[in-house]
């Protein structure tokens, strides 16, 4: 393998084939490849594009750079979902443990918070004791006795793609989409699924910000996953504005254990039980009426809750939490954000809140630094809502003043109040539309 | 500084500040960034080009890298040329001793063959003791004394150059105009030049074959070395068929000896005049016949040839060599080559001549590879030539009998005879065009 002529050939437009791009991932992984060759071709991927047939093959080399989870006689179907990550998006926390009360087993693998967007593992991890560092066997043996397991990446699973991330992250080559595709759908296929629902977030807070390119990233995507026998559907959600009241991890926790008990926000709500429906017709349930009958009673029977609290102890997590979750961490400053005019609220800026979370400590600037799981905000303003001067609009929790300041700062920037018919842009449907291998269907109506 | 930032900005079509190339390059220099991010920046160059200030930035930060040459109080013009390269190109071991003799100084730096292309430094290595690796201080002081050395890059002249060179050569990055542009000029300007000729090789044995981009090349030179101060004038010249006669390293040295006395292939002393003219006129000749009655005088009167002698001694080289080329290394084999059928010549092949001197063991296959002077060819065929079957169209020089089998079975591939009019492409004109900072003009005719 000369690897000079295969960038050569990326940067001249041309495809590597299947065999080459898992021989080029074996021997990087090996270290036989130096990472300046490998950045010199994933920069000419990004402006050259892959194929179809090339994403393929990097997608299989990744895998094979690892081990996969294998469930033998489980007697239920393996069914996971996977988000491209927004601002106040805690429906893992809520549709996992729903999922398996429901029957699925649900191996759910996910990422830590970088950039603007929160990470599931940190959430979870709010939660007194939670681990989120279990081995593959671990995970298996765990999905096998109680139905649902919440885990990070494991060092087994796809590494190369680990590797490739961390070269990506630094030399500007992130957002490109078989990369991106690529790299998501090697650690979800290798958990062994029979079927995977994609949330590809929408709008300003989303990371792909381009509709078109969202799409065919949830296209790229299903492709990947059908072709690999693993019926795979996107629902493209609204990430225009948070999703939920609460942003912040132990403020996320709060909010989906009270959507695991029947309350919290309506939209909350309602993209959890759109991509819970997916779920379970992906595991076998024909009518779909039937499956939100199931997920509701679920939630209201507190099986969906008692699932959760299983996952908890199983992990080494404090089950009261569930109960009560005032025994999770609580900031030591809180204030109450005000109306700063009287008038309708045209926008709230998921992305600046965001990063608001981050600058208060509730989030990563690098992979080193630790999160201060209390910070963050309790948002009630909705775009399109009627205010008046001084009318409450949220509570920001924080570290100290300092903090609190930074926050206010922050809702100040995010939260803008027009006058009655100054909403600029409507509101992107909560729950655009649904993606499979046969096409697009628009959901705008629903 | 934030790389990825740079890098990103050039990957979606933007340029980076003159400032940023140097702070840049002169972080990559000490080793405060890595090798995988500067490489993903050279692809992004690569695929999305770099403007006429961004080049001219990043020659700056390569000069900045390192040292220059300074003559103080030379009472002579400084002047020097640049080839691209191709195949039996010694013309820079006529010229600048020839130019040289003409009182004008040439500090000459010059590369080792790579690719199919030989390298200067390698034909001067052929003369028994002679040493290329002079300090820039000891250069300094021998074109003071003699008017002329004739070097290989030393470590104190844009070392910047040397390590992105390594590092392009091994990502697929090189033949990319800008980046081609200023890695030669970084070295020229550094030599202090009052003037510099550039020879911008033409055809399938250049390392430029397309035509359009070759005189990009030549152009993007040209206003480099202008907007420094450095008046520079391109000639493109042909190398769709060798240079002269002999290809390889003490075959060529010898030719070039032949030359200086005045001796030689037709072509070979056509090129080099026409570069040696461009020389005095660059160091203040006003009438370019006159300069050329001086060049035929110096080849004429023996000083040219004196003028080898001296700088070969200063540099520690036999300078017996210059009145009797037998003292150079002589071939273990030779064997003529006959011509295999009746017809005319219709093409000799520069290409895979440099290729088949390189696997007789004649060039570098990589950096570390010993050279063996003696191989090579002479090859008397021309393009357009009527020749008899068995007549001889050249002399193969080789280690032994498996290099004279490599060397013919090169030649049976490189010399096309076809029949009477089966010239398919007339050769191209030896000296086609003249380019300054004015314009181009066309030298066919003449």
């Amino acid at each position: 393998m000369f690897v000079p002529g295969l960038i050569e050939r990326k940067r001249d437009g041309g495809a590597l084939a299947a065999g080459e791009w898992r021989e080029l991932l074996t021997a990087y992984q090996a270290g036989a490849v130096p990472d300046y060759q490998i950045s010199a071709l994933l920069m000419a991927c990004f402006l050259r594009g892959l194929t179809r047939e090339e994403t393929a093959g990097l997608l299989d080399g990744m895998m094979a750079s690892g081990s996969r989870l294998e469930f033998g006689g489980l007697g239920r179907p393996v069914v996971d979902k996977h988000s491209t990550g927004g601002v106040g998006d805690k429906v893992s926390l809520i549709l996992a443990p729903l999922v398996a009360a429901c029957g699925v087993a649900v191996p759910m693998m996910s990422g830590r918070g970088l950039g603007h967007t929160g990470g599931t593992l940190d959430k979870l991890e709010s939660i007194p004791g939670f681990r989120t560092d279990l081995s593959l066997e671990q995970t298996r043996a765990q999905v096998e006795r109680i139905g649902c397991a919440m885990i990070g990446q494991t060092p087994e699973i796809a590494p190369v793609d680990k590797k490739l991330y961390a070269l990506r992250d630094v030399t500007a080559t992130v957002e490109c989409v078989p990369l991106i595709a690529a790299s998501i759908m090697s650690k979800k296929l290798a958990e062994g699924l029979n079927g995977l629902v994609l949330d590809v977030k929408q709008g300003s807070g989303a990371f792909i910000t381009d509709a078109e390119r969202s799409l065919t990233l949830a296209k790229t995507m299903i492709e990947l996953g059908q072709d690999r026998g693993c019926p795979t559907v996107a629902l493209l959600t609204a990430m225009d504005r948070p999703l939920g009241r609460a942003c912040g991890n132990a403020l996320e926790a709060e909010e989906a254990i009270m959507g695991l008990r029947g309350e919290g926000p309506e939209d909350l709500r309602e993209v959890t039980l759109a991509e819970a429906v997916e779920m379970l017709v992906l595991a076998g349930e024909k009518d779909r009426a039937e499956a939100r009958r199931r997920l509701d009673d679920a939630l209201a029977s507190g099986k969906a809750a008692e699932a959760f609290q299983r996952v908890i102890e199983a992990q080494g997590g404090n089950p009261a939490v569930v109960d009560d979750p005032a025994l999770l961490p609580q900031a030591e400053a809180v204030e109450v954000y005000y109306a700063t005019a009287t008038g309708t609220i045209a926008r709230v800026e998921p992305r600046l809140i965001g990063r608001a979370v981050v600058e208060m400590g509730g989030g990563r600037r690098t992979v080193e630094d630790a999160v201060d799981p209390t910070v963050g905000f309790v948002i009630t303003a909705r775009p399109g809502q009627q205010v008046h001067q001084s009318e409450p609009l949220a509570s920001i929790f924080a570290k100290d003043a300092e903090g609190i300041e930074l926050g206010r700062k922050a809702l100040d920037q995010a939260i803008e109040i027009g006058d009655a018919d100054g909403r600029r842009t409507p509101p992107l449907p909560l729950v655009q539309a649904r993606v499979t291998a046969r096409g697009v269907e628009e959901l705008t109506g629903r």
